[in-house]
């Protein structure tokens, strides 16, 4: 139960940083979706390392493989497995961990919850956790975008102070990708750029906030109470490793809105009632209204760095420690497929089981 | 599936504003738990609309009664079921609502939904549904007293943009339940009062931030990945109506720290290591790392407001609306127990799936 | 979760024998079905007792209401909550079960598990708790017919030794409900009648099968491995009181036949292959094939009986006991609206599973 | 969903005889565990084909590889994913069923459920399948022992109409291994023998009876009402491949019996009452009572068998068809590791479900 996500499109990630490899088994595909594991292998290479200066130095191949599910170029409908292998580390690499516990991880509280420390890279606590979701969430990727034409874009919307200048509706993937940062504005990426490389040098790290746009999302996807497509993104969302924060539409800033300001009027659309603004981010009630659903994720600054930091052993002595060797001073550009991902999972699975909800003839007289 | 929470301590809701009642069942409560159905109400009558002036005035005596799960004063382990019946209502009194749709309310929603319009009053999605939650979470508090003295307590934090000074480790329920407002800085609440006051004069409404400190929560708490506490909390937080936004511990302010400041130094402690900060909110890695477990909740100015809006029929035509009778103009006080609800909800699942967790003895020589 | 059963169409009952009542909440019906609350009185009516001599006469109104879920006739896609209330008991009936288990009950188990004994009239283990069950199978019923033309018929095929001749292909319910055995073979039928009120004067019990037959289910239904449609009609059904075995098709006679004997052979149909013989029941691989699904449900004797028996206190010191008032001597007739209910319940499920199934367009060139 | 199995301890399958690999992940193993994946492998090999000459004759090895879950030889807690990579096949062996449905086979449904033909040996229908099952049984074996003494052990109790003589008390696995076919009774497994080659010279195949005992089950597992644990190990072991009913206890010669031979007498022992018959299978109301569980399990014959047979094509037409290659002519001897699997899964799964269950001190005044 605690690594599975989605009701009917029901992904179980597995895997360690360390170990033979992380993946997931993605349940409840429809059948007959043309898929390729190069589609997957592109959505796994916008979210490893390495792909600039700006994120962390390790090599990570990242090669997917599809182990089950899928034949002669079609889903088979049965659950899709897909397998990324870590490669052989230098099993010395982490020995200075072995005993103590890293400010702000998961050490301490793995520790406390199992009795037993993995103290390999980060166990299942590593952002390597994410291949699988993001693995899945290309399938889902596919999957709404031929039912539906839905499509899911996510940004650096701020770094540290700096907050981007983003016209969500006007949005390209391209431009997305133009910059390492992930920051369609170019001037805050140029500046984020400038602020990350400070804080690399300085030992230290940024967070910031990733924005995400779904659009062309019928009406009437999510559920009332509990599973409603915002509190299931909300969950989703927050499960992400660093992050702190979840906000639909309007967020913390519409709490000081009056309710005639933050209300969102109807008027009469060629396909039913359209809003005329999007306080409620495109979900009223938790289920969608047709309008772009539009979300933001709150990331902490990276948690491990180069300067020295007070914390304990394992054996409760007070010590100091201070991370070797390369790592992000700011997760936030691979963070865009990881929200990404877990928006188009919540999505898959809410347009599934709305296929569930729709399936008696509508009313000739309604009440 | 849609209206259930929780894995082992799990409730699922029922009901809407209009029709026989409303109600919870709890399943997975422990046996031999001693519960009142005075303890239930005591919570409820916190949720209850008519409380002051400054929430709605229908006076909704909303009784709870005990269906089953319960005998002789003690648990039984099997399903609890409890009934809050709906009073009779003016079955004329929303007649205006049936053909057209309330802007930000789920009216248009549900109906893209269910093909389907029950206007009476909200139906599901009214927040009378948060009957059955706070009726559960009145028998979590009690388990979670009793098994590990832990305590929640929510409380106004801001309203539109009056912020309260509030420190969380010193309050007590009495000071929260000391004004109407539920803000325990006197100041703040003080302006609160004429804000929202000012508002109904005004036909319009307010929004705000409740927060919410869980106390004395063990370390290990919450599951890696999806089922992460701070995951579940989201998701939860998020399910209760009119919530836009949720964070957890330094939330969207701490993107703009950086590491070396964000980062929760450890030092050796009685029962293991605590932290000199807590810019995670108890959380690290998903999981409760024993220190206090804070969170906030943005909640949008109520939609209902008796200024004229702009909307459409359910024919597709544009008109105006405006709300009749009494209603919230500030839903905030309220939204207090909600909160506290969720809150409640979640560390009572998630302190009983530990038990299935920690079964085997622990390693003598760990590795 | 101990009292949910289905994924999509998921009931969650609750209650006990003694208390305020019994019921169910059931998620997932789909929107604009109409039902009345008379719908389901017409088969809580057929599982109640006093319905003739062979069974208890204890008069038990059991009328269900509606609280939720339905709005003008037509379910709204909202959680339904049905109630039915309990009778007032004289609360001395079960004083001399207090300290004492009956022989093959609950009893013994319960307080194994709760450490706690809920000593009137069987608590959640009374078959009480099965009129849940019968009231959310109704909601199935109506919706499989409307939906797909699905029927599901159960009968009593055999009480002790006495065997049924039933054609389960021309079987009506007239035929099931002529007699009140609910034995379709007349002469089975009042030989069963006279082994029943000899039962019942020797202060002893008998068992039997209920046979069942679901009539136009289509090709499709259920899921590859552990939610194969025969593996939920065998976990449902054994999750009757008092189930001890369960076949399908075959079942265990199909051991003794060599499997050229027992495979279908196939042959073309009007609408794609039918077989010419159904030794599978209707199911393959765990998917219905469109033929009639066919399953068998042992019962075993009633555990209550006049006679004395051997048994312990809770005290643990030997004694006997001899149970008092009326009691069934047997449960089949009572059993035929049960079985009916758990097929129609995994039916409904699988059947709304199967939209979220079938969702892409068929391949122009199949593999 | 579709491929999952229990609440905590949650095994999800995936694969297909043809492809990547089969494999499980395992999600809520207790952390501490030692584990080696010799202990995996050991019950792989009892269920793969080619252990002698009345099994199938291919060669599989099936080599285990844990790729997760597992760290210095003790499970972390977190999910463990287990893989066994199919080996290369002729990709023309099954050309010949490309566009016809084998009889008593999943041909016809998996395709009338996906609209997709995976006809490459069965896909995810095939046994392979099982695989994940036994693995993730080999993990609960390992942790039932360790925290309770629980012992499962199955045998073939009967193959087509010879049955064996076997005391479930006093047997062994020395004893069930000891004959290729897993009969422990040597007379009947001579005459199976005999049965079994004679039908594979016949072009035929056999059918038969899988029993099973587990034994030190502490009594109070299962939950009452829909997930006892009679119904989940039906629900389970109805699931295997070939399986067409299920018996706990009695079964359905217990409904031969009254009540008052059926009833199982208690009497005080030195730790509770325990029963002087065990009519009840070991579970009572649906929680075990601390006897001996024993169950039984109808395996149909075959379905693959080498002599011709009537059946369709895929455009409707009418054919023949014998299978070619090796096969099973009775999967008997096979199928006692995936009965003990399922059994295990389930008592591993309620043995963690009730530890969070009995949580709260015992109660000084009962009721």
């Amino acid at each position: 139960m605690t690594s599975s996500f989605g009701t009917i499109f029901r992904v179980s990630t597995f895997g360690e940083s360390h170990g033979g490899g992380v993946g997931v088994v993605i349940d409840g595909v429809p059948p007959r979706l043309a898929i390729t594991v190069g589609e997957l292998q592109a959505d796994l290479d916008r979210r490893r390392p390495g792909q600039s200066r700006l994120v962390t130095q390790r090599d990570e191949a990242d090669r997917a493989e599809i182990l089950s599910g899928v034949f002669e170029g079609y889903t088979t409908g049965t659950p899709m497995a897909v397998l990324v292998r870590n490669k052989d580390h230098n099993s010395g690499a982490y020995d200075h961990l072995k005993g103590v516990y890293r400010p702000s991880h998961a050490d301490f509280t793995y520790d406390a919850k199992y009795g037993f420390r993995n103290w390999a890279g980060g166990g299942r606590a590593s952002a390597r956790e994410t291949i699988g979701r993001v693995a899945a969430a290309a399938v889902a990727r596919k999957l709404l975008a031929e039912v539906a034409g839905i499509e899911v874009l996510a940004w650096v919307q701020s770094v540290a102070d700096i907050e981007a200048d983003v016209d969500s509706g006007a949005l390209t993937l391209e431009a997305v990708e133009a910059d390492p940062t992930r920051c369609p504005d170019p001037d805050a990426a140029a500046r984020m750029t400038t602020a990350i490389e400070q804080a690399r040098r300085d030992g230290d790290s940024l967070g910031g906030v990733v924005a995400c746009v779904a659009r062309r999302v019928p009406a009437g996807l999510g559920e009332p109470v509990f599973d409603k497509l915002d509190a299931d993104l909300a969950g989703g969302l927050m499960s992400l490793p660093a992050a702190k924060g979840v906000e639909i539409g309007s967020g913390f800033a519409g709490t000081r809105m009056t309710g005639l300001a933050h209300n969102d009027p109807f008027e009469p659309g060629a396909d039913g009632p359209r809003t005329t603004t999007n306080h409620s981010g495109g979900i009223q009630g938790g289920i969608s209204n047709g309008e772009d659903i539009v979300c933001r994720v709150a990331f902490k600054p990276t948690g491990t760095i180069a300067s020295e930091q007070q914390t304990v052993t394992r054996e409760g002595e007070a010590t100091t420690l201070a991370a070797k060797g390369r790592h992000d001073p700011c997760v936030l550009p691979r963070a865009v497929p990881m929200v990404e991902a877990m928006v188009l999972l919540s999505l898959a699975d809410h347009w599934l089981r709305q296929r569930a909800v729709d399936v008696l003839p509508q009313l000739d007289v309604r009440p």
